[in-house]
């Protein structure tokens, strides 16, 4: 068992791995009517409200559920119901988005770019120009189905010079990637307790602009997932609605603890960073190669194609690895065949030099020629040409 | 602290008090598609349906959140958009699944009773008769508003006569109270991790009749509240569509060995009965008042009048009560002022006595005189005759 609590790392955009501080923070039943789990909850909601700059202008609303529950659930209270969304998307949670306000009959138009490509504001301006009618845009922050970073920052101000509202799903972001409201015009963002904060899973949040929020009552068709109602119960009284999640939510807090500790937003970006840079370094000295380019891939997770070799199953790979305390994660690729490696939760670059070890060790198990050769080291990256976008980057949005 | 690691006990319908190795269960993270977590799952499910005798004829699909989202995905997924759904309310969980219904915007009709009366299959048969439209019917097994239980097998028996689909909102009663597939005709039967199976709160489930759940493709207008596709994602790879709470479901799964430990559903309906047996027959001794007839009453939460003497204050009973280790719930009646204490989680007649010399001492503190008196001992249930139903019940429905 490692110092974690457990017998291997999670090498994956989350579940991750979490410290033995949040786990045992769950060790206690706390009543979801108590003072001091009222309490509890109010100081979680303050400091995700100031790991945004956002404690002025937006209010924090915790939902019960996954991720998606708390995107579906700001769709549905946001978005109006004669409004219509454009989804920028680039990869599985774009799409994700486009299917979940598609499914709940609300209007929808998508504008998407290749996967391995970020979402480009240009191409955003001129749908906006040409499309009045659309009120919303929604956007990912970091695409897990990739890794990719998209300029969120570009992408607000050309939604806020055309007047329109942006929701960002910043789930793999939050808590690592700086997301400031004052420079970052966001009516949502949304992220969840188990990305970049380490906490476990089962609840997810949305920073959403009061004043927008406080005109949304009504417009969601669910009960569950009406954003409107959950914070209307948590300003009445300081509860939820519903029976929270509350071994959960203690957890969480105790990972906000941590994340403070560490030098908050900064602190943790600072630690993904190395964890990312040795990752990808190590990779391309024993032969792998990235899908993306270095200024394009967030600290989060890392998609590496897979060898060639008939030697190389992805299966097998994954067996090895975990053989040796390592889970990995299959790549969401439709176009190639990929892999994905994590860089969050509680690893440092200690433990990514292990993960190095334990790649350099099942390489040579597997017997794949071209990935035993060189010292695992500290290499300058070198561009993989193979992926680099087109020179000035004009890719063809497509609209469906 | 005491033997389940709080320094308190939680008397309430939940989140309620559950065991250290139910807790112990979540040091440990899990990744969410590896094989041990699969197959942790495949248990979980496979154990829910054989505590129902549903293995043969039923599904159990799980979901993400309170036990609220997972009443409003089934009756998302499995009321057809053209249908009509009866909804028997007696208490605010079936006022809550009417506005779940009218909120997505599908028909529903309400049969409604008095709080303390039982839901009557007499008047649901004529409704039934009267209303050939109604392809659906909705009842709570037990209702915590008052802990009253309804009889579902009558019900269930008229649903079927008349050829309609049954779903039980069973959430506080699954797990103690007895349900057999074979004998109550049920379409859903949907409850949640942090009732009488003990675990901690974060998920629900639905037993869900397979022969109705394979036509519900595209039926729910929710992709986050959809069972159809849950139930494809399990019968596909084992997996969960989106990040499930891993930490919850190791919970379940450890405590469902202590249910199985316990001796399945009569053992631990035998402990549920000494303790609300030992409850209502001291509080009694105490001078407190059931709103109930012992008959009507569901060992899973008791409602109890609150004294008339100006002396009480439920905030200062409460905080009292607090300070000596159990925490209450308030009464949810619009009518009467009452309060409730819950006799399930890991507690027994052992704690349950503790509980009422607490109470004792609290009623001497506060100064209730009538409240002194009697030293606590196993009474004899004498009827509460302001509350007793009249005669041969014919309670008038009232439609809305």
């Amino acid at each position: 068992m490692n110092e974690t609590g457990n017998d291997h790392y999670l090498m994956t955009p989350g579940p991750l791995t979490t410290s033995r501080a949040t786990k045992e923070a769950m060790l206690r039943d706390w009543g979801s009517r108590e003072q001091e789990f009222i309490d509890l909850c109010a100081r979680v909601r303050r400091r995700i409200l100031d790991l945004s700059g956002a404690a002025e202008t937006h209010e924090c609303v915790m939902l019960q559920g996954s991720g998606t529950f708390a995107i579906e659930a700001t769709l549905q209270t946001l978005i109006p119901r004669e409004g219509r969304l454009l989804v920028l998307v680039n990869g599985a949670y774009g799409r994700r988005m486009a299917s979940i306000v598609r499914t709940m009959g609300r209007n929808v138009e998508v504008l998407e770019w290749p996967e391995h490509l970020p979402c480009e504001p240009g191409g955003v301006d001129v749908f906006l120009a040409q499309n009045p009618d659309v009120t919303d845009v929604a956007v990912v922050y970091c695409e897990t189905t990739t890794g990719i970073i998209n300029p969120i920052d570009g992408i607000a101000g050309v939604v806020k010079q055309r007047g329109r509202r942006l929701h960002i799903d910043a789930m793999s972001a939050f808590g690592a990637m700086p997301i400031d409201a004052a420079h970052i015009a966001f009516d949502s963002l949304t992220a969840s307790s188990n990305k970049c904060l380490e906490g476990v899973p089962g609840m997810g949040f949305s920073i959403i602009r009061r004043s927008h929020l406080a005109a949304c009552e009504g417009v969601s068709s669910s009960v569950s997932l009406d954003l409107y109602e959950q914070w209307r119960g948590f300003e009445r009284n300081g509860q939820w609605r519903f029976t929270p999640p509350t071994h959960v939510m203690a957890a969480l807090d105790a990972a906000l603890d941590q994340l403070r500790d560490e030098g908050g937003v900064a602190g943790r970006l600072g630690r993904y960073q190395r964890n990312c840079g040795a990752l990808v370094a190590g990779m391309r000295a024993l032969g792998f190669k990235t899908l993306l380019k270095d200024s394009q891939q967030a600290p989060i997770i890392v998609t590496f194609l897979s060898p060639e070799e008939p030697e190389f199953e992805f299966q097998r790979f994954y067996d090895c690895l975990k053989a040796r305390g390592f889970v990995i994660y299959p790549g969401k690729l439709t176009t190639q065949d990929t892999f994905r490696i994590g860089c969050i939760g509680q690893v440092d670059d200690g433990v990514v030099n292990s993960f190095l070890m334990a790649v350099r060790e099942t390489t040579k198990e597997m017997g794949l020629s071209a990935y035993q050769g060189a010292p695992i080291r500290r290499a300058a990256p070198h561009p993989d040409e193979r992926h680099r976008a087109p020179g000035p980057q004009r890719p063809a949005p497509e609209q469906r």
